[in-house]
């Protein structure tokens, strides 16, 4: 009988429709023990005889697949790749699947509630209030503000699309392979990510984390922005260096940042100090909705795969060619 | 020399243009020493040889007028008339100015900010990763909920155009005075209030406070309310009853809330303890850019009653009715 290790967490919480799948296929499975993120190690440890993971964000690397001698197949809860060593899977003949569309309404959703939340210090004027301080913070206006949105890919489009009921005045995007179709759809203007950073109020990230985007903003990018311009990242942690950012905000440049998504996760990191700064923890993707058929999707690719049926979202090369110039 | 006395603040703060406005014009002008909202006793002492009143959202009474004996004019910073005894100025004959229009972008905008942060816990994650505790929130989406909007003026009217960037499923709205072109343009369906406490997931008002509106929702409409719904009030303190508020949020229903507007200001009160309601200083329409516009609204027409000139934004008759009728 088949094992599926589930080490993304929570998993079958809201909605018991993934396991229930898994049950009525008579496939046993093992949730992660530890309820976070794991590391590489423990993963290493937990994995040896499963014959599936249906997989988070946690490292999946050569040294796990090689102590995982019955693993055929990665099932990424998610759409991010970054985390798993997909040439190794391949040389190991390990399948990998994922699930692109389902994260992306929520990503872009949350990410235009903390653009507002940072406009107007929802988020500084509530914690004052609830210690008994009263301050009536000015803000400012989307359809004020330049944005720029830096991967205008699934999630990026759609934090585009929500702009649209606030008749933003000037939306900036970038991204390696630009949708001209938007043009037509939208007011934008395609330019470079160093002219986003000089003349976006506000920059929000949507690329992959790939060996480019590692590290793309760091000190001299922060620096190069408005000194009252707003950063935000529900895209991956790393794509910001974190202690840049840190030191950026401690020394009185950008009035906020959100960021979503960290280096290590579970964070516990200095950005803590920074009250103007919104901390989130990784939940782009936690809609009940979306997080429920992004479980359903990766468990069905599962039951498609120990049933010897034709998959339905395995990764394209497209993903294994990014990996094979460099991450 | 005419003297002008501005009670609301901050004023001419991000932009001095109004202040300029009025010494371009040889006005004397005294801004509020105590920089918050005044008593109706500070402010009956505070005026006596004002001709002009710059007004935010202090009570302006009959006792503070019949101390004012200079008192010929009172140009509001905002839309809310709820503060000023409009029956007893047009005994005393005391022309009233307000400006209606200026507000509604920032308070609508604020509001849908509310709605995200509320729907995706941006709030409590924000405070718990502060402290170094990471819990991923479920949240829903927008276009997962039913909202209802109670009050479709020029606020309502905001809230549900930006709406319509996140393809919202279901939207219901309620008005004294339906405005049905809004039908056309929109999927939306008119209903009375008791359907929308029983049926959205989001209630977010937007009624001027008027004696029919006042403590309109209590204990018995939150209660009627599902038991994971959000309220959000950014529209005048005591429409929504703070202590019901308190009781029943307390008592564990509702998800969430947002308050942005207080019975007395500045607010210090029992929903600080209640960590999933959101506090904010009454902040609607604190954009930069609508504020200016409604001070330099509000200056404008006090240099035109002062010079003589036509009136652009009397108070119309409506208003004095609606008191006449009761508040």
């Amino acid at each position: 009988m088949s094992k599926v290790l589930i080490t993304t967490v929570p998993f079958g919480d809201k909605n018991r429709l993934p396991l229930e799948i898994l049950e009525n296929n008579n496939i046993k499975y093992v949730i992660n023990p530890l309820s976070r993120k794991l590391t590489e190690s423990e993963l290493a440890e937990m994995v040896t005889d499963f014959d599936v993971i249906i997989a988070g964000t946690e490292l999946i690397t050569k040294k796990v697949m090689d102590g995982a001698t019955n693993l055929k197949m990665i099932s990424r809860v998610g759409i991010g790749l970054d985390s798993v060593d997909l040439l190794e899977a391949e040389k190991q003949g390990i399948a990998v699947s994922y699930t692109p569309d389902a994260p992306a309404p929520a990503v872009s959703e949350l990410t235009v509630g903390l653009m507002l939340t940072l406009l107007r210090s929802v988020h500084l004027s509530n914690i004052e209030m609830h210690n008994g301080k009263w301050t009536r913070f000015f803000g400012r206006r989307l359809s004020e503000v330049t944005i720029g949105i830096i991967g205008v890919g699934r999630i990026g489009t759609g934090v585009l699309r929500h702009l649209q009921g606030f008749c933003s005045s000037k939306i900036l995007l970038n991204d390696i392979a630009p949708n001209h179709g938007l043009d037509h759809e939208y007011n934008v203007e395609w330019t470079n990510k160093e002219t986003i950073y000089q003349h976006a109020d506000i920059v929000t990230i949507h690329t992959p984390l790939t060996i480019k985007t590692k590290n793309m903003v760091k000190k001299e990018q922060l620096l190069s922005m408005k000194q009252g311009a707003i950063i935000i990242n529900t895209a991956r942690g790393g794509i910001i260096n974190e202690q840049d950012l840190y030191d950026v905000m401690q020394s009185g440049h950008l009035s906020g940042s959100a960021i979503d998504v960290f280096d290590f996760e579970p964070y516990n990191g200095k950005l803590q100090e920074i009250q103007r700064c919104v901390l989130t923890a990784h939940m782009g993707s936690m809609s009940i909705d979306c997080r429920t058929r992004m479980e359903i999707e990766a468990t069905e690719e599962v039951v498609r795969f120990l049933t010897g049926q034709l998959l339905e979202s395995v990764v394209p090369e497209e993903e294994y060619k990014v990996q094979r110039q460099g991450l």
